[in-house]
């Protein structure tokens, strides 16, 4: 039995608490609101982020951040990705070089164009740092759906230990060492959601979709390849995966996002309208401003930030990204 | 304006005629059966396989191989795969030496383990034959929802040729060399959509059905390299492109063949409330079969050929799939 801790209380961070606990571990969610925590511990739900799922009693939750990382062996940061600088700064003073953290925020930092975990290794350097990715949408895990995702850390031997403290037989794990395909695949996906979103927003069928998929994934492998990842991680959980559930499932905000976009409303309607983060729209620039860097060509990218941003009309967008000029593939 | 022909009239090959005598063709469907060719040329609807599209006044239909053929500059062979050698042997006395034909089924010969463009070169050796694959679903396409598909040909001139005409605004269409990889992924995926339709049809969520293609799509690309494929034609349009689109829509026959079983509907009862042809069902024997020849380890085509012919139990064969040891991806 291991002491895990969960920083954050979202959907994916409480479906993963939950899990644990059933894995047997000991388990802390750390909120920023007390409102949530008291939630957790008396009314043992979180009908917000996660609604029909009971938290087990041995659940504990605390707004102190000492408390809830003081000897734990594993810390997973489950927030949007925007707040995961200032939530490891925060954390930093209170974390020991035994700590692992294991990252499930899925996204860029805009104003460095950073990884995730990169941003990790700057604010707290003392820490091991591991990436959750693949195709995990939380309403999913917290019922127990058969599930396969990966745990990736440039120390093999620090992936093999979450994946053992994880792993049940409804949770597979594999690991990787390959954190820049890994991350650039789970950050990029959320902008492929989006335009896939649009797509099936504005009325296109199925054959538009998975074109626009089967482009888009190559996008991003263009780009993660030119970073320095590998072309089998993108054909893998935490690329194509990853991008299928994403780009395919109602559960998806991303996709939701874009199914609104698609219909004609603006980004603060669509916003407004889905309520919970929507990663994508935070990651697009990022993703435009690393193409320019590392000379990538990612014009469905482009696309989705020129509809977001600059007025571009989505239907146009989406045509054009269908007709450009016939070549060879 | 070529004479483009069409043998077979199911939903595919009607879709595909309208489209070209949209293009400004002019389209010959054949038929083996006078009925169809009836209501073809009568009430200008095919109500069985493209139920509410109108057939243009312009297209043609006959019963007769030499009329169809006769001076046809394409003729395009849109035959469930098991008719093809036959249908390609009963029109071989009518085809010239400058006829390009074009497959649009997808695949094995199971005696021979022939990809079906080496059976359309050993029945019609005087023709150029080219592969049309990617994601389109026929119902799609007749709607004219923007598709993206890839036309195969040893010879790129050919491929060009056809894809000159054919392609229009809203069906584009990429040239590729590459016949073993566009064929292996165009016949393989009809076997990881009845896995994926067995999972749906358990109940099992969207994050299984992801990780089952991701592993199914790497199965695929094995066999593919094994046999002299590229890697790069399973990452595009006739890859992971028509992998997502049958595994993922209700167009899909296969994928509804999968859901049934899932279910726990016998294969009888499968394919005669599908009625239609269920390639993937035809295609996994010989995928086996070329498993063990090429030494690919291939277990989710295994698994689903020991459900559908050796009695496996569906749920079984789904856990077994997602619960292997935890390994390195």
């Amino acid at each position: 039995m291991k002491k895990v801790t969960v920083i954050g209380s979202g959907s994916w961070g409480t479906a993963l608490a939950v899990m644990l606990a059933e894995n047997g571990h000991e388990v802390f969610i750390w909120s920023r609101r007390q409102d949530a925590v008291d939630e957790l511990l008396k009314e043992r739900t979180n009908k917000k982020y996660l609604p029909g799922v009971v938290i087990p009693d041995s659940i504990q939750a605390t707004t102190d951040r000492k408390e809830a990382v003081d000897g734990a062996d594993i810390v997973i940061l489950a927030v949007p990705s925007r707040a995961v600088a200032q939530t490891v700064r925060d954390f930093a003073p209170y974390l020991k070089t035994w700590q692992i953290l294991v990252n499930v925020a899925k996204g860029l930092e805009p104003e460095t164009l950073f990884l995730l975990s990169d941003v990790i290794k700057r604010e707290a350097p003392q820490c091991e740092v591991c990436v959750l990715s693949g195709p995990s949408h939380a309403e999913e895990v917290a019922r127990k759906v058969p599930t396969a995702c990966l745990i990736a850390c440039e120390n093999e031997a620090v992936a093999k230990l979450v994946q053992e403290e994880f792993a049940n037989p409804r949770f597979r794990l594999y690991t990787n060492t390959d954190l820049i395909g890994v991350e650039i695949g789970a950050a990029l996906k959320n902008v492929m959601a989006l335009a896939a979103g649009m797509s099936d927003g504005l009325g296109f069928g199925d054959n538009t979709k998975a074109a626009l998929m089967t482009r888009g994934m190559a996008e991003m492998k263009r780009l993660g390849m030119a970073m320095g990842g590998k072309a089998e991680t993108f054909a893998g959980l935490s690329g194509i995966g990853d991008l299928i559930v994403t780009c395919t499932s109602m559960h998806s905000r991303n996709r939701r996002a874009g199914i609104l976009l698609g219909q004609g409303k603006s980004l603060q309607e669509t916003l407004d309208e889905v309520k919970m983060v929507v990663e994508g729209v935070n990651t697009v620039q990022a993703a435009c401003q690393l193409a320019e860097k590392y000379h990538v060509s990612m014009p469905i990218t482009q696309s989705i930030y020129a509809v977001l941003f600059a007025g571009k009309n989505v239907e146009d967008a989406v045509l054009e990204l269908m007709t450009r000029d016939n070549k060879a593939e």
